[in-house]
């Protein structure tokens, strides 16, 4: 690509490195940034340098804040006793969606990967085994993708807490709401088999 | 969507009003840059701002650039009597891509459009008007979209200079009807550069 500007093309390769975002699409979003004079521009960069500035990890359970410790984990409401341990943010956020959980998160800030370099030490397992040691938590819901690394991860975290007296649930897997069965993958339609519930009038 | 940060709210929605990018595409690109410490969040923010600080338009052609006149109205070996009068800086990138031309460019910032509120007024077409009076122009390549709203402005234009001792025309209608410049591959855009016909208003 010819720039006519070195700043121009600076903000561009900046850009172009986000996921998702080719120098085509850097181009685009910046030019309408550059065409717009509303402000909208100012926004976004404060805005960004204000997340970067300001955003805290929550001490407890590493979701992100804007103090020491998130409202999940300070509100009176959330079950302390039940911890959802789940891969990222993005996940609590979808949990938090379904406004059917109350209990409380634990977030790893990953799954254990070795081919990405990714062992058990960059994760947040040392800080879920010591919470376990030292609040009142009755049972953790593994919420992890069933992939072989969040397989992988669960199995990892099991084996560390065995010796405690703590119940570990995994969430359900099953054909999805609205799925077709035809379209499941073997494995989805083999555990949602194997997992079946008994059937409720409702 | 449930945030756990205001922080991090308020730059998805800033960042989510970009075109194309919605709240969970925003979100995903600002978790991105959180998670990583390399620097790269600091370098999209910096460069943003360098940018709307420092970018200026060509006095000449309106083409953006780092200086008062950007480097191709500067250039020695762009023929000066030659204009390829575009919409938009991405039509100019596009077409120094193809490396088939040698004149200058100038640059509309837009095409005629009532429904958008878009008039000959919001546009640099008297700038153009001016450039044909004042410099030795000999063609005016328009190299505008064969849309309706492009028909309309290069018919505009061409009804504006109608008196004057100059070229019009058009390039070739090798760019499919409706599409848009920036996304032509660079063939098909050299060809219809190369094959440019006069512009008769019929």
């Amino acid at each position: 690509m010819k720039f006519s500007s070195k700043l121009l093309e600076d903000a561009v390769e900046a850009v172009s490195r986000l996921p998702g975002i080719g120098k085509k699409s850097a181009l685009r979003l910046i030019l309408h940034l550059l065409a717009d004079d509303s402000g909208k521009n100012d926004r976004i960069v404060n805005s960004l340098q204000n997340l970067k500035k300001g955003i805290k990890s929550c001490k407890n359970c590493h979701n992100y804040s804007d103090n020491e410790i998130c409202d999940i984990c300070l509100s009176p409401s959330r079950r302390k006793t039940t911890v959802c341990v789940v891969e990222s943010i993005r996940d609590v956020m979808a949990i938090e969606e379904t406004q059917q959980y109350s209990g409380v998160y634990h977030i790893l800030g990953g799954v254990i990967s070795p081919l990405d370099g990714i062992g058990p030490e960059n994760l947040n397992i040392d800080s879920l085994c010591k919470r376990v040691e030292e609040e009142k938590i009755e049972e953790l819901i593994m919420a992890i993708a069933p992939t072989i690394e969040g397989e992988t991860t669960v199995f990892y975290i099991s084996k560390k807490l065995e010796n405690k007296d703590i119940d570990i649930s995994m969430i359900a897997r099953g054909v999805s709401f609205g799925g077709e069965l035809a379209y499941a993958d073997e494995y989805t339609l083999a555990q949602s088999i194997l997992s079946r519930q008994p059937y409720k009038q409702s």
